[in-house]
């Protein structure tokens, strides 16, 4: 590589990337790929020969930057996925070009990572010490950690060394969900060999919250048929209606039970920075594990979540596998990284945290997160005014569930309806929500997380769910 | 986000980074970090109020980018650390712009993704089917990928369905690997609650290699005793010398046997690229399963590994959380890439493997490593040539396993001067390799991944390395 032409590359890509993020907003939010567009990338020939940059830089600009997911736009309220912040695009950039491993030693990369783990405990009001905590590529991979923890320390307090003798002739270990956990738990037990039949769906009340009293019956239940409960996973936001867990009779009843509290946080967690919303989150600290992504209400590029747990000690003992007589050698006695997860090469996923969090900083974050839950209120207020829509969960957080419930349809129609409802919307380019299922009902979810996103974007996302929806039922009255 | 300032602050960036990347061959590869720079980094108070882009960046310059890792210097020997490809460097830049998530949908990410594992596969010469694979974090979490495939199908075919039950109930399933398998095969049989003790260690023969015979034996001693033999992990360049399996005898015996061949080609399996060794990897296509690293011999920044099956149905077998009668309706049958893994959101990754494999093409991948291997074979030799010096195995790939044997020193004597001489030659800052042992011996491993890499480097990689073992010894005979 000589130095000149990559320099030009390097301001070009930056050009590039100022042009896209200036014109996303002009744009449609997405758009279904032309099936020639499509075919360009998925068949692409393996290249023989070399391109220059340039070259490759125009292939991104008319192949790629063409067909984006639709997060970046003020208008895009699907799942949960948000706009990239611009401080962790640009440094992004510089950690791509440094390239280290934050697996472990003794450059920037590894100390960063330990100050910006500390942030975001700190951003949450989780309690923190050195060790307790590393970046993942997010919180399913987070909750991974966290659970082999969990597993870890449920083995062996019937004493039995799971890392070394694995799982078989242990008697079930049981774990409790309810039916708005995350599937990103199931998976994690699947993954560790405990079985999606050990999780026990708890019912969940009016508000999509785990049910307490159900929780102590179940548990006692599993108890009395020899099976070992270990592990509640609660909810700081789910991801259909953003409802929030109350974690303090949840604690009460892990710490009388001996068991694990995993808190997931990977939407919500944020939310305890907006005084308005702050007291749902009240016990949060109380968890023995605690999953959140920095990739989704901080806007970090994606990839980046993050697994913090109470006790320091516990993800050492999970996966180092480095002998304990010899880790204290290492720098500081925490050791490497890649001791306390499952990443053994790691990215310099540090460097965008600490851009994204030092650009706006503790209170730019929280008028950022408070903004979108006032905006997730408004549009509540929104929907619950029209006598056409119809909101169908609390506004907790930051998600709005609702649905289209035009006069004259059945049960049945009013599910086609809405079932079909967020591709249609999708499609016209003007809004992006999704759907989901509550209590056997096809419902929106709209996710608010844009602190760009403005009340008149509200109005024109309802404006174009009317449209969608009379374009799907040719009824005019709709609009 | 006003769009002049970010504009500025890209280009800023830009040039930051050009001159960072044009500065790293001249400086030293790495130096151990000030107490102060250190305690700035780890010790930084969660800022309250935000700071500017370019505040940020001049950070980035003065607190971040002095202490690399030093991988990208074409000195640095150390690991499986790789110095970044410039085009996935710039890649890098617009995929964080975009910010997709990789999960699944029509976007341009998704496409690009089944195309670059697609090219991966053809790279290496796997057969390849679209759904057989997916990119990854690294290698570590490729493995998990795929042990948790080949669990799955052990499970089954003793009418078990892991996912659900569990390995609760199941008799232990054992795996064979050898003492140069890498660690991340323990960590993904341990996470996966399978256990380390049911990880038989083969003996290896006197290249590295598993010793097939002692596999045999030791699979048909297993069945004996009504475990059940499901994995063999075999190595396509093993950390420590880079030795190559034997692949063919080892499928034989995984056919006869019915065992899940995974071939671990984290470091070397891009090595079949290279005429003058292909003939190393016969028999790799015949594996079950492959986890390889674009983000090691490629230079794709960090992170990027990628996870290769047989068998197309197997990953989505194993993760998919879509019953399998609504799988169908997704596009082109493929359905999202995170029912194949463990991720749900997924960065880009794709796009920096494309950049990277597209700048070079097929044609200057293959030379680029076909110079790595050169290399390291000419620095066996220059380590042959010196009598203070001693090959400890024969180069296979572009890792070079040596010590330092200056005359009149006891073994344990000579344990520890090459068990310091890591560290010693790092600080000195002019080359940096690490250590390992080798049948009890500690030993210096030199790892040749950079095209720019020169003989006259090499020439000085052993001055350093005798200049420090003088240091340590305070024998001036040994420079
Ligand atoms: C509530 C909740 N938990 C967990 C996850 C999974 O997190 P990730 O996609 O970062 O793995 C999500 C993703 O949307 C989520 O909304
Ligand atoms: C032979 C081998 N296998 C596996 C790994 C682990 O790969 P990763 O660090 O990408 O997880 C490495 C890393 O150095 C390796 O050299």
């Amino acid at each position: 590589m000589s130095e000149l032409p990559f320099r030009e590359a390097a301001r070009a890509t930056a050009d590039l990337v100022a042009d896209y993020l200036a014109a996303v907003p002009k744009g449609p939010v997405w758009q279904p790929m032309e099936p020639a567009a499509r075919a360009r990338l998925l068949d692409a020939p393996l290249p023989r020969t070399g391109r220059p940059l340039a070259e490759l830089l125009a292939g991104i600009a008319t192949e790629v930057m063409p067909a984006p997911m639709g997060n970046g736009h003020p208008r895009f309220f699907g799942w949960v996925n948000s706009a990239p912040a611009p401080a962790g695009v640009l440094a992004s950039l510089a950690a791509a070009a440094m390239n280290p491993s934050s697996a472990g030693g003794d450059h920037a990369d590894v100390h960063l990572e330990r100050a910006v783990v500390r942030w975001i405990a700190e951003l949450v009001g989780f309690p923190h010490s050195p060790g307790a905590g590393l970046l993942t590529s997010g919180t399913s991979m987070a909750t991974i950690v966290c659970l082999a923890a969990a597993r870890g320390r449920a083995a062996a307090r019937v004493g039995h060394d799971v890392r070394a003798e694995g799982l078989s002739g242990l008697p079930p270990l049981v774990g409790y969900v309810s039916g708005e956990t995350h599937s990103c738990v199931r998976k994690a037990a699947e993954l560790l060999g405990l079985g999606s039949r050990q999780l026990r769906v708890v019912e969940a009340d009016a508000e999509g919250r785990l049910d307490v009293a159900a929780l102590r019956a179940a548990v006692a239940q599993d108890r009395a048929a020899g099976r070992l409960p270990f592990l509640v996973a609660a909810s700081a936001g789910t991801v259909n209606t953003g409802a929030v867990d109350r974690f303090e009779p949840i604690a009460d009843l892990c710490a009388e039970q001996g068991l694990w509290l995993h808190i997931d946080g990977a939407y919500g967690a944020f939310g305890v920075l907006d005084p308005v919303i702050a007291h749902r989150f009240a016990g949060l600290e109380r968890a023995d594990s605690l999953a959140l992504d920095p990739h989704k209400w901080l806007g970090v590029p994606v990839d980046c979540g993050c697994a913090l747990v109470r006790d320091a000690g516990q993800l050492r003992e999970t996966f180092s596998l480095v002998p304990s007589y010899l880790r204290d050698e290492e720098a500081g006695g925490l050791g490497w990284f890649s001791e306390y997860g499952t990443e053994q090469t790691r990215p310099f996923r540090s460097l965008k945290v600490w851009a994204t969090i030092a650009h706006r900083g503790r209170d730019g974050l929280a008028a950022d997160i408070a903004h979108c839950t006032e905006l997730a209120r408004r549009l509540g207020e929104l929907v619950e005014a029209d006598p056409g829509l119809e909101l169908l969960a609390p506004v907790a957080t930051s998600i709005v569930a609702f649905r289209a419930r035009p006069a004259e349809l059945s049960p049945s129609e009013l599910n086609a309806l809405n079932q079909a409802l967020p591709l249609a919307v999708q499609r016209r380019g003007q809004a992006f929500v999704t759907g989901t299922v509550l209590g056997g009902r096809e419902a929106l979810r709209a996710c608010l997380l844009n602190a760009t996103t403005t009340e008149s974007d509200l109005m024109l996302l309802l404006d174009e769910v009317r449209a969608a929806a009379a374009e799907l039922t040719g009824r005019q009255d709709l609009v």
